[in-house]
């Protein structure tokens, strides 16, 4: 009997995390309009295989010239296209620069065309015409009918295999194209190899290795046909070809089961009766094609389309369960298809068994964890790793151990800076995956050695032939005439040096803690106090006298202007407000940021950049201003915060196509709207605090890894109610601007009371 | 007491084991002017790393078209030559196409050249003129004095690792360059990718991916200083390359320890007192960085180059001493020089834990056999692998193991045809795998599963598509119009089912027996009574109407004209003989051979036969001829085959660098010497028998693996006295042209009593 009095709100949690289904509040077309660079395929929650239409073809480099309309086609998918090429099986969503695309599938009915054709004539090659209106796209599932073909095309995906279901009509001219040459980011010598085997008539094996972003990279395969295909092809479009060899005996366009070059396209053709469904499974590997093979084996033995979709649907509720929010619809399909978009990546990169290919491009063993690999973390040392601190923690933490798998193999000695399929791409600036670390460590999720990863740390802040990082070392800022971007990297190498700092501090290596907290403190080298703004400097010490504050060329910023890089001291803001002037004035200069007009010319040819991100000269549509929203909690306003991360979260996020205000970024962006729709934010990762805001949702229910549940309740959520007027933890009112990590991994309850107007002496206390 | 009785001719050979220096008979510098193909350098018994200088960069192909003069650089040294490029680490002994040349390195002095200069201009690159007077080729050691920069080499090898010792003058240039872009049968685009790391100031790590005679392939390295180099760099010299990426924020150029690209050069800068010493240790895997530096540690822990050197010498002793013989200075040279040769290859193709990498590009771990690869087998088949079966019948099972590894990982389920590094390059005809396997299965030496090997060899000889093989087993021969060279392949297809019959007959597979043994018969369809000549036949079954049969060219043969292929039916040359007219007959055409004069336009354009391998119409310097001299047996005229042997053995192997003549052809040329200077030779692979001629040492003794000593004894031999009077076998005259492979390997005692005529009665049973 005494079972039946638990009360209801505390079984509640549990029957959520069973049953709640969440998978249909996620919309994997937002995104794909303009610059959101997602990709609406099927894919499973961290998972290797990202099975997505492709929508062009279009090159990175045309006469080995930069081609700027590459930009759009980061995911491969534009949805105001109207063809569609085909669908291969590797994604990046949201990123600012691109590569893979690889092993591009396009079934096609009648004449076998090998090209791809052009968008104005799709019947010039093997792509289609397509209607959104036949296009159903959801977790772990993505439909589309192939206009031209009469081809119903079907994805789903496990980790590493990606499952092709394509309803035929009666053919005898039907064909399954495997484009090797197709990629995303493309360009003419960017395949170094690719190899082949058709290893009976229902199974390929085979590799593509190209140089790209990834500069040395190889991705293997294995296809296998549930119908046996009755004849095959290649065409080998390398015209420069000079050495053949004795393969020439052979004929070995078709039938010839083994095939290898820069540039193939392979065909395998069936006869189809109306309404046959061909399926192909499609297994990647970092190692081999016999590691291809053993990943398709262990995760689809079968051939049952509708069992591989539910799974992978069943596993993205499990994830999307463990935050369970109740809000308007809209809202809904914000949370939750942000809350997927952040869940896509990093990557697994590793075999069923273990195996990965490592930096150094030897073959390495995960031992007890899950090796994975796609770091942007420039973008996400910001919000997602600490929401996966939060929500993830087993995984972030075998993050880290990845990230300090590549450090052990990095003969730079250094961390990840953006790194993917076992290189280092480089992209971005500053040492990011120490924010990560600290914030593990700083937040006790540390299933890692932590004093291992502080050395990782500190030998990668040590690095003298690193991006200006000497001269910092040296001068206490990189200097712009020997280093360009140069107060960027100033700015965040002294936020990246303080998370060195915390951990040094709590591993009691006070050498270590004194150094860096002394490096942190070099963000203050490159504020100019006359102009109020953080200034590039020359190496004599002077300041570069050429300066616009809103210019984002040419002035030593990157994906940003000096009006939004001088509000970059994360680690810092009561001191950098102090430095600006103090709170009124500080106050005051912020909103000036999200009211002024931006001059036209200003951002206008800045990639990574859309005015669709801009409010004002607050530029949401890109990271560095993604605390700024929150500092005017260390000002006496903190109500400004509630006011502004809820207009931010109206205006910059969407339930739409095109709703996203900016490119993803893996997830940075989303974990951005997942936090502050929370009503609080890490402003400093390897802080214990997060900075309150405004919360979007009516409640919400994270279900913790310890088992614990943490609620936040919101009482009076209107959408003109913007203020918080009192905020009670456990029932307690809290007089602050931040609660602490502590707080919500003891679960508990967070109570927002909201109102139409501020509060205005709520909350004056900052971290 | 007892002990001392025993007779010192039973000691001797066990003496001779121990001690015989036979080493100091080798000349490696034979075979490296003209035509020979073969290497100067360092290398051991069977070894992976095949350390040898290379004279000249000639491409393969200029502005994509074949370029002729490569032909004489297919071991990449010419002993004309008057430069030394540089020293590079894999080579192929006496083929007649090439590949490899991987990791040259060059020493140098003064000003930084990355280019390899010309030959004209050795000053305008890092190669160097040189002069034999201070060329030292010893088995495992090479050393030549690099005139342009005052260096000494010096270069030694184990099975995996090369030793280089470079004493330099005192000098603050002194470089150590590693040409990434240099090979053997170089084009341009022929290297695919090259990764190298610079892991520490002494240690360098990478690998070369090439597409060349071998398709696919990758050669792993580690690379390791005796010193510290106190600066280094490299250049990229691909100018195409269109994406950069984001490792331009870096100076790649110097001291970047991480570069890959298809083009590259690298340096190695100390600074050098007069006679130091550099070293480097070069070792090679198929598998990875991390396998080469395994391979390094266990062959060579320590920097000792001499310990290095003698233990080379040692292992070739040892391998020497299997045939101890005695003879004249020059026929010891011509003989030892040969058995090294003969011990050159196939090579090791592993690492020291076993792993290689397969035909199907996985690793495959090779248990409880040596993997070796660079199989010739259209030219080693012959005599090479029977010499084996004698002198060593382990190797020879791993061999037979490790093509039954290439069979399971073939897509095409064919044993190799000519493979080399983890590919199939099918150079030439045939499937002479078979006669490998069917030698080493009819003379018991079958360290393998027999009957898999004989499915293995089934189903290489019923693939459908290989190189006119389903028109062969439809109509009995390659029709010349559907398949050129047909005639070669028709009689070599035909020797080849052959084996397999004897092979099934002796497993008890009647079924296979009478399928190849009936197809062991269709050299009889290509044979055209009419001109007497194997000639080429159409698919109508009309004889091609143009026909010469002295003509290499477009007539139905390949390195041969109709003359010498006529005489090609090793299985059943009593039959032949028949066909061709009878013993006298056939006997007065075998004298025209000889004795020709071939007017001078035949041969001339005949890659792979120079007129120096002519004696009259007789090509020995190509194969399909090795086993024309021992027909005589067949008739009544046995004398004539001591008689021309002998002749054969005086005209094309002299211990001079000119000595060899023809391509060694990976050991088969060599091997002919040593079958043919011990007396008898194998006609027919998978007979039991030998033919015998007419020895040209005055004594050896085989020193068999069973532990058993065959002893050759030479009775009154001299120059002139090239007729066999007698021949007893264990004190017993045997009146027969052939001895068998039992009474070889049961030991014993084969007595030739010698004259100058001939004795005409002797020996008139052919087997």
């Amino acid at each position: 009997m005494k079972k039946l009095l638990l009360p209801a709100l505390l079984l509640t949690p549990l029957l959520s995390l069973a049953q709640a289904d969440l998978v249909k509040h996620v919309n994997p077309l937002v995104g794909t309009a303009k610059m959101g660079h997602t990709y609406p395929g099927a894919t499973v929650p961290f998972g290797m295989v990202q099975l997505s239409p492709d929508t062009d073809t279009i090159p990175y480099a045309v006469d080995g010239k930069y081609n700027k309309d590459v930009y759009k086609y980061c995911a491969g998918y534009q949805y105001d296209d109207k063809t569609i090429v085909g669908f291969s099986h590797t994604h990046f969503s949201g990123t600012g620069h691109s590569d893979l695309g690889d092993f591009l599938i396009a079934p096609t009915t009648g004449r076998l065309q090998l090209n791809p054709g052009t968008e104005d004539r799709p019947e010039s090659g093997y792509r289609s015409a397509f209607s959104h209106k036949n296009e159903v796209a959801e977790p772990a599932y993505y439909k589309v009918k192939l206009d031209d073909h009469n081809i119903t095309a079907e994805l789903t995906a496990t980790n590493r295999v990606g499952m092709h279901q394509y309803t035929f009509p009666k053919s005898d001219e039907a064909h399954i194209i495997l484009d090797l040459m197709s990629g995303i980011y493309n360009y003419d010598g960017k395949n170094v190899w690719t190899f082949v085997r058709v290893e009976n008539d229902t199974l390929i094996t085979g590799y593509r290795q190209t140089n790209g972003w990834a500069r040395t990279r190889t991705v293997y395969f294995a296809m296998a046909f549930n119908k046996p295909f009755y004849q095959y092809g290649n065409k080998n479009y390398d015209e420069e070809q000079v050495y053949k060899g004795f393969w020439r005996k052979f004929d070995q366009t078709k039938n010839f089961p083994e095939f290898a070059a820069k540039k193939l396209r392979a065909y395998f053709d069936f006869k189809t009766e109306e309404g046959e469904k061909i399926k192909v499974k499609f297994a990647l590997s970092p190692i081999s094609t016999e590691g291809a093979l053993a990943n398709m084996r262990a995760e689809i033995p079968h051939w049952d389309f509708e069992q591989v979709k539910q799974q992978g649907q069943a596993q993205w509720n499990k994830e999307l369960n463990k935050v369970v929010v109740s809000a308007e619809k809209d809202d809904l399909v914000n949370f939750y298809t942000a809350l997927y978009h952040a869940f896509l990546g990093p990557t697994t990169y590793m075999d069923v068994d273990g195996k990965y290919r490592g930096l150094d491009m030897n073959v390495h063993q995960a031992k007890g964890f899950t090796n994975y690999t796609s770091f942007s973390l420039w973008d996400t040392y910001r919000a997602l790793h600490p929401l996966f601190n939060i929500v993830q923690p087993k995984r972030n933490a075998d993050m880290v151990k990845s990230m300090l798998a590549h450090y052990d193999q990095s003969v730079h000695k250094m961390l990840p800076v953006w790194s993917h399929h076992a290189n280092e791409n480089w992209c971005m600036i500053g040492y990011h995956s120490v924010p990560v670390i600290a914030d593990a460590v700083m937040k006790g999720n540390t299933n890692f050695d932590a004093n291992r990863a502080l050395e990782a740390c500190v030998t990668t802040a040590r690095n003298n032939y690193y991006d200006g990082l000497s001269y910092y070392m040296e001068m206490g800022y990189v200097p712009e005439d020997k280093n360009g971007s140069s107060v960027s990297k100033t700015l965040e190498y002294a936020y990246d040096d303080w998370c060195i700092a915390q951990m040094a501090k709590k591993l009691n290596r006070q050498d270590i803690y004194e150094e860096f907290i002394k490096r942190s403190q070099n963000y203050k080298n490159v504020y100019d106090a006359k102009s109020g703004y953080m200034r590039p400097r020359l190496s004599d010490g002077s300041w570069k006298k050429e300066f616009d504050p809103l210019d984002t060329h040419g002035q030593g910023f990157i994906e940003g202007n000096s009006w939004n890089y001088s509000l970059y001291v994360p680690h810092d803001p009561a001191q950098m407000v102090a430095m600006m002037g103090g709170k009124r004035r500080f106050a005051q200069h912020l909103d000036s940021l999200f009211t002024m007009e931006l001059p036209g010319r200003y951002f206008e040819n800045t990639e990574d950049i859309s005015r669709d991100g801009i409010i004002g000269n607050y530029v949401h549509g890109n990271e560095p201003s993604h605390h700024v929203a929150y500092l005017y909690n260390w000002t006496d306003q903190p109500w400004k915060t509630q006011e502004r991360t809820r207009m931010v979260l109206k205006a910059m996020y969407k339930p739409t196509v095109d709703g996203l205000g900016g490119n993803d970024d893996f997830g940075q962006m989303s974990a951005w709207y997942v936090f502050s729709a929370l009503g609080f934010y890490p402003v400093a990762p390897g802080s214990e605090h997060y900075a309150i805001g405004s919360p979007a949702v009516k409640s919400a229910s994270i279900n913790l890894e310890n088992g614990k549940t943490f609620v936040i309740d919101v009482k009076n959520q209107k959408d003109r109610n913007v203020y918080v007027q009192r905020i009670e933890l456990n029932g307690k009112d809290i007089n602050r601007s931040y609660i602490t990590h502590s707080e919500i991994m003891d679960g508990g309850r967070l109570t927002f009371h909201m109102g139409s107007k501020p509060n205005k002496k709520l909350m004056a206390v900052a971290p």
